[in-house]
């Protein structure tokens, strides 16, 4: 490791490095940025809209449409377990986040006819995390659950 | 059958009747009749806005966002598709529509892990049927699709 990159000794920019799953979920969010914003801006700082405190959660009101950041927020961080579920089993995986006005909806990741992800949302104003760590623990539980799903119907996720 | 049935004629008014699918989507239309508009209308009357002629469907245009009306006009077919699946099965479905801004997108009803119904939408501005008799056809075709992949991927459909 170069000197520059050991003098920024900010918490969590290890986590983002060695972890797969925010790799994944960095290259969603950058993917999105048209007009190369995040280009200087590390990986810490692109993941950071995903870590809201309870305080702040509290302060954001559910009343009305969830905000379009915040639904690009939950569809990048579906999109990057279905990468992950992708790159271990080669099947190509579509992802679905249907929300109402009201914040509620579905997350789905499917891959044939396997339904790999299947998550209720409620409150996605809200939409965040605690910490990396937590962001990172989230994704990786569904990624797993999900290439379990794989492997148990794999007939269903070939059709 | 009494004689004020049969003195309306109309084409159409009978295959509303004898046939399940097109029953199941009158009952979703009429679910959603909150003021109680359509309370005095005929089953046909109802489904006729799903008819669209081939001039019609041109003379509407695909720019822009899809009509709310049409969007639940979508949703009521998919959820009617739903419903025949659940009588038959015994297995509770969801549905989702997922459309983008410009008239394309899902169509996705499911039951446990199984993706019972799978769409792509395209030019949903101009969601509609020839005539009755394609709307009952199609509906039956998915419904028929969908038992046949609840019976193969059984197991998938009970996790």
């Amino acid at each position: 490791m170069s000197s520059t990159q050991t003098a920024v000794p900010k918490s969590g920019s290890n986590i983002v490095e060695s972890n797969p799953f925010l790799q994944a979920l960095v290259q969603q969010i950058r993917a999105q940025d048209h007009y190369g914003v995040y280009r200087s801006w590390s990986d810490e700082l692109v993941l950071s809209p995903f870590i809201v405190s309870k305080e702040k959660k509290r302060s954001i009101s559910v009343e009305g449409e969830v905000d379009p950041a915040t639904r690009l927020r939950i569809l990048c961080f579906y999109r990057a377990v279905a990468t992950c579920v992708e790159t271990e089993t080669g099947h190509l995986c579509q992802v679905v986040i249907d929300l109402s006005h009201e914040g509620f909806g579905w997350a789905l990741v499917w891959t044939g006819r396997l339904i790999v992800v299947n998550r209720t949302l409620r409150d996605a104003q809200r939409y965040g995390f605690d910490s990396l760590e937590k962001l990172a623990t989230q994704g990786e539980k569904l990624v797993k659950s999900g290439l379990d799903c794989c492997r148990r119907f794999s007939d269903a996720a070939k059709a």
